[in-house]
């Protein structure tokens, strides 16, 4: 790194060696009590802890939908304030964690535009932050600026252990790399898919026994584990992509195949590679779903699709030219490839999706395999599980739903 | 309609047919369980729902006098989450919705950036709107796109059908065609100048014997049927000037005057004049107050007075040459004027005016028949009760307040 | 004044003989019933005022540390609906009133740009204001324009007195000459550094005794009297050294001195020169912290400092060669100026500070002096205690914290 002439570059540089250690040694380092305290990177996520938050959003979805519930869950947090601090723009997420916040009586706060007032008086980024940690008590930061999120965790706890006012950093997105509530959030619905278990959260459910006996489906098993995931289009540029492979190489026997143009921007860079070889994780990558995996052709072969938008927006002059030859028709869906697939397979997609590219045209969405706006819902479920995860009202979730909910509404699952 | 291209095209072209069948067949699609769902076109209000929600509006505003009151309010709704979608800028129309929301204890959140991000990496206008229903449970909605509400409320009658979630969808303006709850609260407004109950809403309140017996106004009646409402200004861009001119067409007798410059931009169009031909009201179109009415000035005759601006921006450049003859002076109210106006007439205006033309000059704002500004705060009672019945309260507030707070207040009216 | 032509400026012409008396004819105008209604200058405070708001800023810091005091705090205010109206950007004072407001319950609104679409219609900024006084319940302004917050109390007088609706209004900073809640803060800070109470507040908490009988601050007493407080850098366009300044005049004995280039921008204005010499206020004026007071240089001398960031943004193209031969390092701290401070002299700093010219490094952050961030999180509460003697809650708050909070905390300070 060249030598820094900001402030803001040698705040950076301040907490660079610390950024450089191993996940595991940080890991620690953002909990507390046992808890996580900074939500920084999905690598802070082990099954347990998946399986534990997701049980939380069920809860929290299931009260949602009585007034009784809904009383108990904006009574929860009123007396919290966020600040959702996204200087890189994104609607979605964005919104997404308006609401979470709003399930659990959060009030929300925002500043989005990239260049605040202060910082055009000179501030730093971490005076901003040290701000908005003075008047708030969470924040959830998306910026452009790979590892800030990480970096301001850090702030966090040094402010902390010299016994000064410190705030829960929840990464909503950072540069390239990390996206980890966006992979929490696939993980739930892929999750809620495979349990079989409610027609909303799944093309087949309540049929599993017939998909096993009838349809050809011997060996299917409900969970993650063992299972065949595809992902499609920009892998190269996708970071939930990438944040979504690494959680799902902590599931048993998982399979991984990646259908992306042979273009260095758009296949599968070498971090990800080198780090789900680590992981001993059974990959593949391929050009199209008609390649074959195990004989058949991928698209027959998926338990779970993930599509995703060409990320155009990022290309520079010179993709244009390389990115030429590219048939880009085969990285996207159709109602053929669609009817080809298993019957269970849920298909989903970060959203946006493009209506130019087409990636997903909408005569696919009434197909029951299509779970990518059920997918948004679960966004709000899952974020606000977490958020109450970081307050440490999680427990008076499971306490409350256990005793007064099930018993009023004579709640079996 | 030329062949569509994009996506957003294809998705309007969807709905076009149900889209261009008449108002009385359209009308029954936006209910459900006989209540308004969906709050689209000022064609959906009949007289007795006008006189209802004017109930609750007045219960409303009522009870917001007292703290307990204000508390019954704000603990109706707020479990629930508006999202306001205006992608046509309006500070007026905006902030009188957010207020709205508030007094009932809704939770408000909005998007009005004309381009989200979203739509910049090309997602379609009804993936935009599935996404807000994701995570909202009203959307609040003003575009400039012509009949984009009205779509997005048949998008959601489909999704409602194929067991998907689906919320409320209230235009807050459309285009250039419909404003309905500007029309709602224009009416209201009116109605209760004409009840003669409060010196806060009429110019002459508790004089309704007086003005009847003694001044010379022996015909006045209360309420709106038999009135001659006068409009002046832009007539032919103002869509509040249609939407209300159609309410008021469904009152017995009702007579309008439109005053604008004979002029192709400005004076009433051929839709309007021939939707009130239809419905067999009387109307007169004059080019200044001083023309007559049953042999005497204009000015002199009107019940009530609404008063437009003259919408410049929508000039363009061919208007200001065939615009220059016009003597626009004559558009304008004088303090001369009013004194020659009946001793109760209210002067209703939608705001903003503009200082600059002066169609109402500010010495006039503390003439007892200046309602406009009274017209602003019955904006925000009656887009609360609008809410209020959308979510199914109205009959909570209406019970709350014939037992509770009429019996504490001993409230006589 | 030339002769106005717009509306707007008439608007203003009409308040200027009001205006333009001495604020002690003005100070009883904005209030009523002995308390403050509209809070638009500094020259309002007295004193008491000063202690008594510190006192319910200080019960409100006090009880926002238990869920039960937050609970009942959030309870106080709901039904509440504030503005905040924000032509000029700030985001640390808008960020600071909005954790105030909700604090206590209150609802937020916020119209941020300089041009409101309104506005672009022709509509007059007192037509603006008067819409927002139509939906909410206070009106939170700060605006380039000077005195324009003075005139809207105004505006808010005459509509109460002829019987409208009227709201107080807060001026979060008006044009360069008032910014009178960031007055409040600052004095707020003072007054708990030396109370010498809690090291919260005090590089000395606990150790008053001792710096008094060994460390050779043989007069040092308690309280703001007696100080000498120094003020350091823009000291010509600061609005807040200008507010301060004439806060500070209001106590016993104070001393202030001014370490400012000698540049016509930069050094004290005549204007706050003429009114520090009519109240007999004693003063200094010097170029550098070396510079000697009572035999001494002035570092070693100050009981607090407060510094404050040069705004170059003000500078006009002339500024550039009249300010180049000014020795800018001059108006910075150093750890090693700092190291010769008084051991229980707070420095204050209104922030942001310039990362780029560095009037406060962050090396000096960890000192036991630096209050300036606990200065940010003390402007939140002395505004939400400004808010609460606004809507007459300080009193709920007082007998609160003296019966219920007391006895259950067994709270002894």
């Amino acid at each position: 790194m060249k030598r820094p002439k900001t402030q803001d570059e040698r705040d950076l540089l301040l907490y660079e060696s610390r950024l450089l250690r191993p996940v595991r040694l940080k890991t620690p380092e953002f909990e507390r009590g046992g808890r996580i305290r900074h939500v920084i990177f999905s690598g802070q996520f082990s099954v347990p802890f998946l399986e534990e938050l997701a049980g939380i959003a069920d809860m929290i979805r299931l009260m949602s939908k009585s007034r009784e519930g809904q009383d108990f869950l904006i009574n929860l947090l009123p007396h919290k304030r966020a600040m959702l601090y996204f200087t890189q723009p994104s609607t979605r997420t964005f919104l997404s964690f308006m609401a979470a916040c709003q399930v659990l009586g959060i009030t929300c706060n925002e500043v989005r535009d990239p260049s605040t007032s202060s910082e055009t008086k000179g501030e730093t980024r971490f005076d901003s932050i040290r701000m908005f940690s003075s008047y708030f008590d969470v924040i959830i930061m998306r910026s452009p600026i790979a590892r800030l999120a990480e970096s301001c965790a850090y702030l966090m706890n040094d402010l902390d252990s010299t016994g000064n006012r410190s705030v829960p950093i929840v990464n909503a997105g950072s540069g390239a790399d990390e996206h980890p509530t966006q992979a929490l959030l696939d993980i739930y619905t892929l999750q809620r898919s495979f349990q079989f278990a409610s027609p909303k959260d799944s093309p087949t459910a309540n049929k599993f026994d017939e998909l096993r006996e009838r349809k050809g489906y011997a060996g299917l098993t409900k969970g993650l584990p063992h299972k065949t995931i595809g992902f499609c289009g920009d892998i190269g540029r996708g970071r939930t992509v990438r944040s979504l492979a690494m959680l799902l190489a902590l599931y048993e026997g998982v399979r991984l195949v990646f259908v992306a143009p042979n273009h260095p921007k758009l296949a599968m860079r070498d971090d990800l590679r080198h780090r789900l070889l680590d992981r001993k994780v059974c990959f593949h990558e391929v050009e199209s779903f008609e390649d074959t995996l195990d004989g058949r052709p991928v698209i027959e072969q998926l338990d779970a699709l993930y599509m995703t938008r060409i990320q155009k927006e990022h290309n520079d002059p010179a993709d244009a030219a390389s990115m030429a030859s590219i048939d880009f028709s085969r990285y996207g869906l159709t109602p053929e490839l669609v009817g080809r697939m298993k019957e269970y397979a849920p298909i989903l997609h970060p959203f946006p999706r493009d209506q130019h590219f087409g990636e997903i045209p909408p005569e696919i969405d009434n197909d029951p395999r299509a779970m990518y706006f059920r997918q948004a819902r679960n966004g709000m479920w899952i974020r606000a599980a977490l958020l109450a995860h970081v307050f440490d009202a999680d427990r008076l979730i499971s306490r409350h739903f256990m005793t007064d909910y099930v018993e009023r509404h004579n709640y079996n699952d």
